[in-house]
């Protein structure tokens, strides 16, 4: 326990795997079951199926399946939402082993989450592995959200950061959102943020604005690179969206976002790129 | 000019009536028609009609409507929403002059939000008057939704504060979420708060978490009282949703807090109570 042993534990921590991780006695099993996933595949890319229409996302997620650890939904954005279509999604997740995972961002009182992610014609909790959410509530959003999901395995990202320009998710705000993540770390799994945040490795890094070119959109997005994001950031998980889903050819694209995502983790890790 | 003067013209401000504030030059449409509304049916009073079956919620827009300003509804809670039933409660709302108020809580980027206000299953576009966001993205998200509202003259309340225990909306969040409903103030219209925030009139503060008795839930809901929140804290306009709807008589119990608040305004106003 001298001062020598404590900095070669925490740099040791920083070099985990994820392979290594996904056994740590503490890991929430859905976690676990990420990390398996992403070691597996070779893939910590999340594509973000920005579309409306159930068809095409059946479709993205068929063609793009084995390239993703995880696909990241809108459901209240498709015109045609229906139970029969989220059955077959989870069967599509099933088949290419990705998690799903719902960017629903929950953010209201314990009483009112409880009944969004539980009802209504989404019946979100029914079928989503991971869901989001605000902590600008405070920790009732948590215990809301655990008292339906937990009893189902679910799992859930808090929100500490965001890609938009002139978030307020900054500063003390993000370190409260650290503080309810590890105090409800039964039901939380980690965090969408744009940076590592935790020594923690039982809490998965998930980042979103990723393109191969920095820069963003006239609604204040803003990008930055899986070279970025995963290296230089230590963050676990790309989010992708607008660039595999405007690409000429969707599949190679993702192939180019996982093998880049794949690399700057190898390369953060002190491995030889595969 | 001299500070006397100074002093006499916020005062004078504080002492505006609903009905004065309506006419004022600057006011966005939607919140002078909510004013006048208030001033008509000397109501002050929102619903919150969490219910879970759309015949429930129509039966009680019917019953309390003549008591209320504006109706506050989760449709994502439903387990039956249709078009045709919101298209009856867009009739009902007309027949018994109240506004429409979806508590969404949209808090995404710009992009995402655009879509979620007016796609997906329910298009909340068409028919919700008004809606809410946290400012929590930054100021895209109300870009985003303003895109879509303000060609169909729709209004938004920003979310300045929460009822719920450990909230991190406060101090400097609070204060940024005021600069951005004064920038955007043709279709942020005013603000979902425990308090009064601005001395600007053209602004509506909307209160949740109202029960005549104070106290809470065991999801971190906090209650105040509508005296408190009108007469003391100087907020417009009071939610209450658990107190009238767990009552055995709810258009008994809506007259009461519709009397309680429009009493609490009254003495705020220096006027004798109605």
């Amino acid at each position: 326990d001298s001062p020598a042993s404590k900095k070669l534990c925490v740099e040791q921590k920083l070099e985990l795997s994820y392979s290594e991780r996904a056994k740590l006695p503490n890991i929430h099993p859905l976690a676990s079951k990420l990390l398996k996933i992403m070691e597996e595949k070779q893939s910590n890319l999340c594509v973000s199926a920005d579309v409306t229409s159930s068809d095409e996302l059946l479709q993205l997620a068929e063609s793009l399946g084995p390239k993703i650890c995880m696909l990241k939904t809108h459901v209240d954005i498709l015109q045609d939402y229906t139970l029969a279509f989220i059955q077959k999604m989870q069967a599509v997740a099933e088949k290419h082993n990705f998690l799903i995972f719902e960017d629903r961002k929950f953010a209201d009182i314990g009483n009112t989450v409880k009944h969004q992610y539980e009802g209504g014609l989404y019946q979100i909790s029914s079928w989503s592995h991971i869901v989001n959410a605000h902590a600008v509530p405070g920790p009732g959003v948590v215990k809301g959200l655990s008292a339906v999901g937990k009893p189902l395995a679910r799992g859930c990202l808090l929100i500490a950061q965001m890609s938009s320009q002139g978030s307020l998710a900054a500063g003390e705000y993000m370190k409260a959102v650290v503080q309810m993540a590890e105090e409800h770390s039964d039901f939380v799994i980690g965090f969408i943020c744009g940076t590592k945040l935790t020594e923690r490795p039982e809490f998965i890094h998930v980042t979103p604005g990723v393109q191969m070119q920095a820069g963003g959109d006239l609604l204040g997005q803003q990008y930055t690179t899986p070279e970025e994001v995963i290296y230089s950031k230590a963050s676990d998980v790309i989010i992708v969206g607008r660039g595999i889903l405007a690409a000429s050819d969707r599949v190679e694209a993702a192939e180019l976002y996982r093998k880049s995502g794949w690399d700057a983790y190898r390369k953060r890790a002190g491995q030889s790129s595969i």
